[in-house]
């Protein structure tokens, strides 16, 4: 089903936020496509994320699943509301290798008070798409908090 | 209840599987305590791993989170073994702020197959610990996995 | 993605699981549809299944959604072997309320020692169905224990 | 730490709102300990909670470990306020078998609109008490929602 934002500008707001994250350019996190309710980001795997058995930190594949999620959400509000991640879980499905790690954020279900939101990882090995984890966070909608965004 | 370990050299293994993982040095975390079963890990805060708000990302609570309740099941095996974290659930019960994240991992059940984990988070600023987090994990156990450990 | 399963008698296997769990005749769980992989479950929303607001109780959301996605898994596997739900997750996304419960469990990875699964139940109020709520979990794949089904 | 209730008549809202529940009756829960923040819940084992291996249906462990969490939550509100679980996430350690089930609720973080809870379940089998399940969850507070409770 298709989403409706509520702010005309919501494609601007959404490459801000991102860019206002630290974890932004310390991962190289980008926006590979986004509509209302609806924001994937890409990422490349490199030695930095990797844990001991040298395949995607599960944090890290929650660095950018909960970034997609949670952007997804963002992307519905007036301007100068925002969201708070309160809880996520995940499951990880398989080992995080390759070229590159996607996550298709999506919304389940806004609502005024909680946005329930989810995001599917994908791996890029040799050019095929793998589901590597699947993601869902609870959204608490925060009024004004907007303009702490730098 | 105190834990048994099946590796009479768990120490020094915590710390080669620790600095074994690229997220350690990008993140700078450190062990600040460990006994079998139980992990303790921190890192500073800085500028790289926070989110659009400047306060720690959800993402980056997790690495740590999770790398302390993954070595704290770690610490319990045998050296030839390891463990997949196959999912995690965390809940954040502020915002991560200050000069410090510390994770304290622990083991809630030490199965054959699976070990249940947790980690409690918490963030130090101005020399004050507030609690930032709380996982729970899933830990897959990984017959001979050690052996991937570089 | 179709699923292929591991037992030919796969339809008559789930109705004797669903049919020997003490739940099922005390809410009065039926098959809606099943196919490998994939088995929707219904119950009727009667005043023993609700909270203090007379709502459906959350468990109760979880008796039949972890039913449902639990034996979509069993519904793969060869004749012998069994799960264990290990874990779960359920963010409840509105009221359950009206006639009937409905539970859309489907594998999402079906791995040799674990299953990960999910469920979407949907609640039918004069004659509208809504999206209640979602729920994963995770399956242990349990050798043998088939045995223990009476 | 001990919490502090906004209501000198918790004690007695607690037993309401429990006994106001469907579920309550349906599964003989009984409370057990309360004080402000904690709540302990109990119910007998019977063939009618347990799921194909005879054992207690997780999703019946979390009627009783959410039901647990949210009084606990509840039981520090003014008397006119109550809560909403949106989400909660179990690990099941061990079959739910013997004579009774126990969950006691402790709040973990009581904030102005959302309170984070758990609980941990443990069955009684000849006596000796073994640790079931650990559940955390969500809880919304809902402004002037005991009114709907009869």
């Amino acid at each position: 089903m298709p989403f409706t934002s509520a702010n005309p500008a919501w494609a601007a707001r959404i490459e801000r936020e991102l860019n206002a994250q630290g974890v932004t350019p310390l991962l190289d996190i980008v926006i590979d496509h986004q509509e209302p309710g609806r924001v994937t980001l890409s990422m490349p795997i490199t030695p930095k994320v990797v844990q001991q058995y040298q395949v995607v930190h599960g944090g890290m594949v929650t660095v950018i699943a909960d970034s997609a999620s949670g952007l997804a959400g963002i992307s519905l509000l007036p301007p100068e509301d925002g969201v708070l991640s309160i809880e996520f879980k995940i499951n990880l499905l398989g080992p995080g290798r390759g070229e590159r790690m996607i996550a298709r954020g999506e919304v389940i279900k806004a609502g005024r008070t909680v946005i329930v939101a989810k995001a599917d990882v994908y791996c890029v090995e040799n050019g095929v798409e793998t589901h590597t984890a699947i993601l869902t966070n609870t959204l608490l909608v925060a009024k004004g908090i907007a303009a702490r965004v730098k």
